[in-house]
C-alpha cells in the first residue's frame, strides 16, 4: 500500500467515506478515476463542490429542493397547491421523501426529522426537527400524521416518542403497515415479520 | 428518479462511472456526499481535479509515479539503482505493479502494456505499449522477461503473442506459475485450476 503516490492515497481515502466502501473497493474506484478523462474529473469535482449550493433542504419541511440557474428555489411540496395540507408524513431522511414519492400513493406534505432517536449515537429528541413539527401541525391544522419511519428499534422508539408527544393535539396518528414484503416466500420471511403480518391480517375482498 | 434535483442526478451519474456501481449504489453514494461537510467535498473535488497532474505514468516503464510539491518526478523503479535492470516484468495495468511490489518478491523493472489483446474490444497489438517493450529489451539488455498477465483468455493470448514476438531475441521468457491459490480447498477449486496445479507439480522438498 505504501507504494501508492500520495495523491492517489488521498483520493482512496475520500472514497472510503462512502457507505459500504472499504479499502479494496476505494482502490478500485481511485484507479477507475485515473482512467477517466481529465474533463470528466473536472465536471465530477464541480458537481461535488457545488452540491451544497445546488441541493438544499426546504426550510419548512426539510425535503431536498434543487436550486435553479438564477438561484430560485421552490419546494415541490410546501409550495404546491395541489398537495393535501392536512396530511403530514414524518420521515427520517430527505431520501425517504423520494422513495415515498415514487410510489405515487401520497399527496400530502412531508416533514423530515433529520434522523431517528438513537441513544447509542447520542441522538436525543433535541437533535431531531421536532419543535418545527409541532409548529407545523398547528399552522397547517394537520388532521392525519403518518409516521413513515424504518421498522427498526430506533424507528419504533422514535415513532412511539412522536405519538406520545403529539397525542394531546387530538389528530389521527398512523404508521406504515407491517407485513410480508411483496414477492416474498413465507419460508424466507423473518418470524417477527410473519407475526406482524398475522396480527395485522385484513379481510380479503 | 425524476424527483431528484438535477445537481443530485448529475452526481449520481458520475458515481455510476465507477466499476460495479449501479444506479441504486450511486444514489446511496450521492446522498452520502450530501451528508459530507462542504469543506470535505471541496478537498475531494480538488483531489479529483488534480489527480492527472499529481499521478503520472513513468515515460519509460508506465508505472505510476507521484509528482512532488515542486513538480519533480522520479520513477521508483527506472531511477532506482538497486533494482535489477536485466529483469523485466510485463504487466497489463499500472495497478498490477503495486500488487507485485507488495509481495516483496521482485527486484527487477516493470513494463506496463496498458491492457491486454482483446479483439472484442478492438484492442490489437498496436494499442499496447509493445514497440517500447522491444526497445527497452534491447537497451537494458534484458535477460529474463516475466510475463505477469492475468490468467484469462485475453491474458493467455497476450502472453503467447509476446512470447512469439520476442523469441528471436533469445532471452529467457517466463510466466507466473498457475496452481492452487493459497488457502484454497480442493473441492472448491475450479477443474482447470486443479489440472494446471497437477501438470505443474513440483518436487516437494
Amino acid at each position: 500500500m505504501h507504494h501508492y503516490p500520495l495523491a492517489l492515497l488521498q483520493l482512496i481515502d475520500f472514497f472510503t467515506k462512502l457507505p459500504g466502501v472499504g479499502a479494496k473497493t476505494a482502490e478500485r474506484y481511485a484507479f477507475a478515476a485515473l482512467r477517466c478523462a481529465p474533463d470528466d474529473l473536472r465536471e465530477w469535482a464541480e458537481a461535488l463542490t457545488t452540491l451544497h449550493d445546488k441541493v438544499v433542504p426546504c426550510k419548512e419541511c426539510g425535503a431536498l429542493l434543487g436550486v435553479g440557474p438564477n438561484g430560485q428555489k421552490g419546494c415541490a411540496f410546501c409550495e404546491n397547491a395541489s398537495r393535501d395540507r392536512h396530511m403530514l408524513c414524518v420521515v427520517a431522511h430527505p431520501r425517504d421523501v423520494f422513495a415515498i414519492e415514487n410510489t405515487r400513493e401520497y399527496k400530502g406534505l412531508y416533514h423530515v426529522l433529520g434522523g431517528v432517536l438513537s441513544p447509542m449515537e447520542g441522538i436525543g429528541p433535541d437533535k431531531l426537527n421536532l419543535t418545527k413539527l409541532v409548529t407545523r401541525i398547528r399552522t397547517l391544522m394537520v388532521q392525519e400524521l403518518i409516521i413513515g419511519l424504518d421498522s427498526t428499534v430506533e424507528g419504533d422508539a422514535t415513532a412511539l416518542y412522536i405519538k406520545q408527544e403529539l397525542e394531546p393535539f387530538g389528530l389521527k396518528i398512523v404508521r406504515f403497515a407491517f407485513g410480508l414484503p411483496i414477492g416474498s416466500a413465507l419460508e424466507y420471511v423473518h418470524g417477527d415479520t410473519l407475526a406482524r403480518a398475522f396480527s395485522g391480517r385484513r379481510l380479503f375482498n
